[in-house]
């Protein structure tokens, strides 16, 4: 309770230290991007890790299947439309969806800090079983280690899923002809300003839910009615919207060009957005995936897409171009167009 | 500094609070046992969950896959012989292999705290990369997150593991019969006073390494030897050789009987024990395995074992009775008996 006068300065100063892990590097952006592929590629590279999809693809048994591992540290662990439990689930399961796997299993790894309230892991796990069980898929392998107060932040959960691919569906990252259309499946932004909403005990007028759900049967519901048109698939999640489309165009050296307004945004998030001076296309997003389908399909896949009550909203948001390969552009109303970079930093940390 | 007086209780008294969680919910001993049992699966359990062998047993594409995961929450983060990164690869490599798996893939997630050193990070990498490339399996999917200073301590690592299973060689946890012998690869104990003594900052004359390794050339040779006479397989890690016998015991719904001195324990490993009133029974082990193996075939599976530098020290510790079922007792040399329990708590929390 000393007032300590003279001894240093008094006001924060941020000091980047190349030396050193920031926020940054785990917001899904461009130093997330660069951490990848100067200190982990160098050490742990393989043509298959190497393929940066949501999911790894590689044969086991003679047959392909799929393999992701995520590792959730959302804060707050409770949110407005589910828990870290639930979300855990979906991540993991959605990042199968989007290489066209048909999820099969699920492992989870706890970490929990000492002094944890029981019954706030039991809300955890009763979320994370429900949203297992409506995906159809088994918790098959766990683990649980206990770290002491302070060395956690309440709970941390790592899922790995597994999933069946299908030798006639193979959606990729790199897969962007030019001419497809970027077909989005529902509005975006309620998952990343749901948390943060939580986080800062912001109270809206009207509450914004996080979307999570599992996006599997949209994908299904693409393969059926269009089946090898869908190029790519992708859930923007840390990193946003214009993350995702970023890494397309660079994997698939394509161009982008989104429609400005075409972008469905909730009205609610639309306006915390402009309070917290964030911009949506950078936030979060749980229950909604982006597909790249050929322009002759791309009726039929926005139709499919309607059918089910996770993409009735779902919108054709632009298109693959020549032009400026690697690059997202939003042409605006006025006839003018901005470029849409990947995020550079730490916009929301601790989304997922 | 200012002494407090007469304001409560002076010496800290410890409280099991049923309502949270403590480190010995992480032990791997009863503690880990009940938490699972009670709180993890009444909401996750399914009979593929339920088989608690090391690693789950499941198809995928029509044939059976194993699927393992494991977090490593290791304090200190490096130790003589090792770091988390190599620790968090012979862990789930060898959780495979106890259920007769060739490891095919890992996937890894890391944890990092902001201001990690990243020569730190390097060096766990580095090691980590090692090890996946002594063993022959390439790192397919990995994931970081990053949260803020104080909410983790350095790193942690979740490793997932998939391997391909022969239909001719299935040991598992429930598959110990009444005459079995029970064989343990090695010396015990290494590893987990390593950790204890680079923890604590203990010097010793002789410096105590831990002896993670990859076990999966000790399961080769024991299958090619002695093939389906190989019951049981399981690397004491957690909870250490008393915890695996206990499981196994229940599990197999039968008795078990160590000799007394038969257990190989290196000399600076067993005065430390003395030194800190540690039972060696207890301490977690990385690159030992017990094997059940039927009577007639245990020369020929010890020569096996022998026949490799990871087993050359391979010893008979005990035999497979139809007395006291699920209870493991050792035989003193005075001929008196007894039990070795499961560890109640946390003796050595964060081991791996």
């Amino acid at each position: 309770m000393t007032a300590t006068l003279g001894s240093g300065p008094s006001c924060p100063v941020p000091i980047l230290d190349a030396d050193r892990i920031q926020l940054g590097h785990g917001s899904g952006g461009k130093m997330s991007a660069a951490l990848l592929k100067e200190r982990f590629l160098p050490h742990l590279g393989n043509p298959v890790l190497e393929q940066l999809g949501d999911a790894a693809v590689l044969p086991v048994n003679g047959s392909d299947i799929a393999v992701s591992t995520d590792t959730f540290v959302v804060s707050p662990v409770e949110f407005p439309g589910g828990n870290i439990g639930s979300l855990a689930v979906h991540g993991t399961l959605n990042d199968l969806a989007m290489v066209g796997a048909r999820p099969v299993c699920l492992t989870v790894g706890f970490v929990l800090e000492e002094g944890l309230d029981m019954a706030l892991l039991d809300r955890v796990l009763a979320s994370m079983a429900a949203a297992a069980a409506e995906a159809g898929v088994p918790v098959v392998s766990g683990d649980t280690k206990v770290v002491e107060r302070g060395k956690a932040d309440k709970l941390y959960i790592n899922t790995t899923g597994i999933g069946e691919l299908r030798p006639d569906f193979r959606p990729g990252p790199d897969r962007a002809r030019v001419g497809d259309a970027v077909l989005v499946s529902g509005p975006i932004g309620s998952h990343g300003m749901a948390i943060m909403a939580a986080r800062e005990g912001i109270a809206f007028e009207a509450a914004i839910e996080s979307d999570a759900a599992t996006l599997f049967p949209l994908v299904e519901l693409l393969r059926e009615t269009v089946g090898p048109a869908v190029h790519v698939l992708r859930d923007p999640t840390r990193g946003g919207l214009a993350s995702a489309l970023n890494e397309i165009a660079a994997a698939s050296k394509v161009g982008v060009v989104l429609e400005d307004g075409a972008l469905p945004v909730p009205g609610p998030v639309a306006s915390v957005c402009d309070l917290l001076g964030l911009d949506v296309m950078y936030v979060a997003n749980e229950g909604v995936l982006v597909a790249f389908v050929e322009a002759a399909a791309a009726d039929a896949a926005l139709a499919a897409l309607r059918s089910h009550p996770l993409g009735r909203d779902a919108v054709l948001a632009g298109t693959v171009v020549r032009e400026h390969p690697g690059m997202v552009v939003l042409r605006t109303g006025l006839g003018g167009t901005r470029i849409v970079d990947m995020l550079p930093g730490d916009q929301l940390p601790r989304i997922c």
